[in-house]
């Protein structure tokens, strides 16, 4: 199944649908940011097929989410890290954890987010990095960047109701 | 095409995508959030073929995340509204956005993120509500939550590489 390329679009939202796959590789993402190393670390917690495994490991490899490590032993060992690309998707599952615990949910969550040292739940929100204050919808606006193309700053200009409105 | 429910996993992110859909629904939440109300909004923004575009609005309105509103005009007019639960996706959105920008994007961003007041740009960052802390990997963990089954539990506890590792 070839699904059409969303990287085309102006628009990082979709480029980075484009860069993440699709559900399974989000969820081989989600496991390997949780400790999962060896093709069977995934095989087991995914009960996924080993052909479909092998295709999506190799698909976010060539995408640079994923490296592969071998080891020189006996058998040859294989180990999967993710990159500092893959990395930096942490805080994104994170939220679609939370999301998922609120509105997916409804016998409450299965796993829950703890601080790694102390053991206290943890909620993640979003903030501006430079001013500490929330992402709320209303708070947020968005403006042609350095790669828009003029009909995008054109679009952002004239039809605020898609394209400027504040998020 | 029909694919494999993620909601039956034990786990809040394959629930959430379960909800949310493919790309196109994402798509579809990203432009509902920056103020698409209309049908044709959608469709000039997407360039999608109308039935696939009549078919996920459906699909999303059937999982709550938009919700239809009627106007007693001539002719009459149909809005898609986001519910709460599809706002909430926001600063997840957000996020996605800034992962894109920074990976996928080369030649720069199209579109900015911006304070919808000052315009100064935004970067958004994940914390910890409670603490304020950022959520880096490594600082955060999972337990059983309320609704783990006793498999989860054990497996949380003895297969620590897979699901009980600091994220």
């Amino acid at each position: 199944m070839k699904r059409k390329s969303f990287g085309e679009f102006e628009c990082c939202i979709a480029r980075a649908l484009d860069e993440i796959g699709d559900p399974w590789s989000f969820l081989i993402l989600r496991h390997a940011l949780l400790g999962a190393r060896r093709f069977s670390d995934f095989e087991d917690a995914l009960e996924i097929p080993s052909s479909t495994l092998a295709r999506r490991l190799l698909d976010l490899t060539e995408r640079g989410l994923v490296t592969r490590r071998l080891f020189d032993e006996r058998p040859p060992r294989v180990d999967y890290e993710l990159t500092d690309k893959g990395r930096e998707l942490l805080p994104m599952v994170l939220l679609l954890a939370s999301w998922g615990e609120r509105w997916a949910s409804p016998l409450g969550a299965p796993l829950e987010l703890v601080d790694a040292k102390t053991g206290t739940r943890v909620e993640p929100m979003v903030v501006d990095r430079a001013t500490g204050r929330e992402l709320l919808p209303g708070t947020v606006a968005l403006r042609p960047g350095p790669s828009a193309s003029p009909e995008l700053s054109q679009a952002v200009l004239t039809r605020r109701p898609v394209f400027g409105a504040a998020l």
